[in-house]
């Protein structure tokens, strides 16, 4: 038996990326057969030579039709077209259908819609990795990580467990939530993040054009605040597109943050800078303590 | 002979941090002595038992007094005092006076009106570590990574070829600007995102104030551009006084950048925020693999 007392006859995973690869590999042993759909042959052969999964197909149909749970790993509105448009006619009843797109709002909705019997639920590991793609796939990849759970109007008592108990298997740490609630908390953490880095190296490239040695003189300051500006842009496009409005609103407690932080920097008055600089700076260590700690 | 041709027979270090007892530990073979000067009692016996110099004391005329090349390696208000108030006196004539504090123009001004006859140059090695202190001294510290030279009034040529030929030494990579535009440059790439930095993790912990969940949701991403805001709060508010001019012209092109990007998003129009994320994403690409090639 696996540490979460999950078991499954037949998984399918829609999307054979580094998240979708990792999942497989993380419940090998415990669905009998193992089906991923990915639009790309060389991921589909790739993912069956490394014994990820143990049949590959492009036909969305053909890949769920038999099976008793299907996690949905694709960027969100590829998830969204899936639910919305195609693949509630394909389950059987009862199948426990989990996505991992990371805003849960608009997916949670689409989800409520889906044929009755139906056993839906929306999901978010807080996980990755610098790599992606099947190839970078890693059984461990869930360990001791947040994996986000949203009830949606299709999800019963009996579908929540058996999510519960699939976040046991790999390890993960559940959170459960409504979608409103989670798609505030990644504006936080993680839409905000992105944006400021993209507006940085906006900034930076500006500053580029008069001067070009900025480049040459950028370090490991520059290095991490520009890395979540080199994310795939179509997958974040869809991330902000659905969650436009939490994720304005932490644009705007932002800006009062750095206003203030401003304006005591223009009035030179050096305690008032450090008296805001102090806490922000004892927060991340603090927080970043218990984080490494947690990911060991 | 070392690579860069420097030798001197009396190098003093001001200042045993990281910073200094690296740079100690890359000059070991050329100097004929090396002295130390730093307040902690602790710092400077670990210094000498670690023959990362020959002798160390907290006097700085003591310490300065028989030097032929002397480098301030202490926050840049500490920098500004001593040229200020007390080195130039203590100094024999033509010692190499160089700095190595994070902004550049108000030392600069204060190295102009020292006493005919000291070489003073200001100096901004771009590296770092994430351990701080004398004992993570490392004298790789300086390889591959750029050195800022900025010119002053008490800069001859003669000093300045020494001043590259110690960076030679360092195997680290000369540039020479004006102090002005250093400190522009150095805004854009390490003071703006420090304060984005601190700015992001006032925002999470505000939004943790209604919601701690933030924190135990946040990942990697975060991790990355909070990182900035754990430097030390009295470094940095040095650093920020010195060059709020600067900085505040950086804080307005950000706020732009940032602006357009929100009023993209918050049209929802999809194609207008990935042709803002693209170049972005591609323009931090390029950088990293220089960067990462150049710090291999």
């Amino acid at each position: 038996m696996s540490p979460g007392g999950f078991s499954c006859r037949h998984l399918t995973i829609v999307g054979l990326g580094l998240m979708g690869g990792s999942l497989a590999l993380a419940l090998r042993g415990v669905a009998g057969t193992i089906t991923g759909v990915d639009p790309d042959e060389e991921t589909r052969r790739y993912a069956v030579e490394h014994f990820i999964v143990d049949t590959a197909t492009d036909d969305l149909k053909e890949g769920v039709k038999d099976a008793d749970v299907v996690i949905m790993a694709a960027p969100v509105r590829v998830i969204l077209g899936m639910i919305e448009r195609r693949i509630g006619s394909y389950l059987r009843s009862n199948t426990l259908l989990i996505d991992i797109g990371s805003t849960k709002e608009d997916i949670c909705e689409a989800m409520a819609q889906l044929p009755i019997g139906i056993q839906a639920i929306g999901g978010h590991p807080m996980t990755g990795k610098e790599r992606s793609g099947v190839t970078a796939s890693d059984p461990a990849l869930y360990r001791g990580r947040p994996f986000v759970l949203c009830p949606t109007r299709r999800t019963t008592p009996a579908a929540r467990l058996r999510a519960l108990e699939l976040i046991e298997t790999l390890q993960a740490v559940p959170f459960e939530m409504d979608a409103i609630r989670h798609d505030r908390l990644v504006a936080a953490i993680s839409h905000l993040p992105y944006l400021l880095s993209s507006a940085l190296v906006a900034t930076v490239a500006k500053e580029g054009e008069n001067d070009a040695t900025v480049w040459e003189l950028a370090a490991g300051g520059f290095r991490d605040m520009s890395r979540l500006a080199g994310s795939d842009v179509e997958m974040m496009g869809d991330i902000l597109s659905t969650n436009t409005q939490a994720v304005a609103t932490l644009l705007a407690l932002f800006r009062v943050q750095l206003a203030m932080l401003e304006a005591k920097l223009i009035s030179r008055d050096d305690k008032e800078v450090t008296e805001f600089l102090r806490p922000a700076r004892e927060v991340r260590l603090d927080w970043y303590a218990k984080y490494e700690n947690g990911t060991k």
